[in-house]
C-alpha cells in the first residue's frame, strides 16, 4: 500500500471510532486533526469535505460491524442459533466491539434526520442489510420447519431490531446492561413460542 | 411578559424544532441565526453558550412531550388504555407532533454519548421520568388485577419503551409507518397477553 493510501485509511479507521462516539455530523474537523495528528490541508488531502469524511467512516463502521455478524453466523446452523448469535453481536457493540459509541445505523439514523441525506441513504442501505439478513433467517426456520408457519416474518423482524436497538439505547444512556439483558431475555423467549413442536 | 423574555422565549421553542430535527450538538449557531432571524449576540446576550441553548431547547423539547403524555392520559383509566395512549403519543412523535424530528430523548441520549455531559443527564432524567410512568402503570394494573400477578414490571416497561422507540427509529429512516404500526400491533397483543382472566 502506498503512503498516501495508508494515510487515508488511517484516517477513515480513527475518524469511524471518533463518529460513531461523537456523532457523524457534530464531530468536528478539529476533532479529527486532534485523533489523528494531522493539520487540515493532511486531511482536506484526502477527503473533498468533511461529508465525504463522515460517509467513509460510516461505511468503515458498517463493515466493521458486517465482519462481526459474519464472523458470528460462521458455524451457527440453526436459525434460532443464528438469531442468537445477532443478539450476541449486539451485546458486543453496547460493549465497544468492533467500535465504540453503540450501533452505527441507529447513530446515522438519528443524526442525519433531513440534516445529510447522503448519511441517511447510507443508513437506509445498512439498516436494509440487516433487515433482510433476520428476515432470510426467520423465513428459513419457517420453511425447515424449525419454527411455526403462522408467523409474520416482517413483523417479527421489525420486532427483533426495533427491540434491540431500543434496549441498546437505553443501555448506553445509562450505562448499564441491564435493558439489554432483558430485551435479549425477552426476544429468546420470543424465538421459543415461535418453534415448532412436531 | 418582558420583550427580553420573550425573546428568550421564541429563541428556545424554534431552536428546539431545528435542534430535535438536525440535532441538540450539530445544529450550529448561524443555524440558530436563520431560524430566529437574529443576530449572533442577540442569541448569546440571552444565553452563554450553545451548550446552554441547546439544554434549554432540549428541556422545551421534553416539556411538550410530557404535555402531550397529561393530555392522551387525561380521560383514561385501565392501565391498558393508559398503555394505549402512550404508544399514541409515540405515533404522535413519529408524525412531527408535538415537535419536529422524533423523540427528544432518544435523539438526546444517541447524540450526547461522551459528547454533551449535561444533556446525557438531562436525557437520563427523561428517560427515567418515561420509564417511571409506564413502570406504575403495569404496576397499578396488577395491583388491579387487571394484569396477572406474574408478570415482570421492569422487563415489560424496558420492552415497551425501547421496542417502540427502536420502531419510531425505523419509521423515520424510511419515512414508513409500518415499523411503527408493526410495534403497536405486537405491544398491544402483549398487552392482550397479560391482562388477568379471573
Amino acid at each position: 500500500m502506498r503512503k498516501g493510501e495508508r494515510t487515508k485509511k488511517m484516517i477513515i479507521e480513527r475518524t469511524s471510532k471518533l463518529m460513531n462516539t461523537q456523532g457523524y455530523l457534530a464531530t468536528s474537523i478539529s476533532d479529527v486533526m486532534k485523533e489523528t495528528g494531522l493539520e487540515k490541508g493532511g486531511i482536506y488531502n484526502h477527503f473533498k469535505s468533511k461529508t465525504e469524511l463522515s460517509l467513509h467512516a460510516f461505511r468503515y463502521a458498517i463493515e466493521e460491524m458486517r465482519k462481526n455478524y459474519t464472523d458470528a453466523l460462521s458455524d451457527k446452523h440453526s436459525s434460532t442459533e443464528r438469531l442468537y448469535a445477532i443478539l450476541d453481536t449486539f451485546c458486543d457493540l453496547a460493549n465497544g466491539r468492533p467500535l465504540p459509541g453503540g450501533c452505527p445505523i441507529m447513530n446515522a439514523a438519528i443524526e442525519s434526520d433531513d440534516a445529510h441525506p447522503d448519511l441517511r441513504a447510507e443508513a437506509q442501505k445498512a439498516m436494509s442489510e440487516l433487515y433482510k439478513m433476520v428476515h432470510a433467517i426467520f423465513l428459513k426456520g419457517m420453511k425447515n420447519s424449525e419454527f411455526s408457519a403462522a408467523i409474520d416474518a416482517d413483523a417479527m423482524t421489525t420486532i427483533f431490531i426495533s427491540t434491540i436497538e431500543g434496549a441498546l439505547m437505553m443501555t448506553k444512556l445509562y450505562d448499564d446492561p441491564v435493558y439489554m439483558n432483558r430485551a435479549i431475555r425477552f426476544l429468546k423467549d420470543q424465538i421459543t413460542h415461535i418453534q415448532h413442536h412436531a
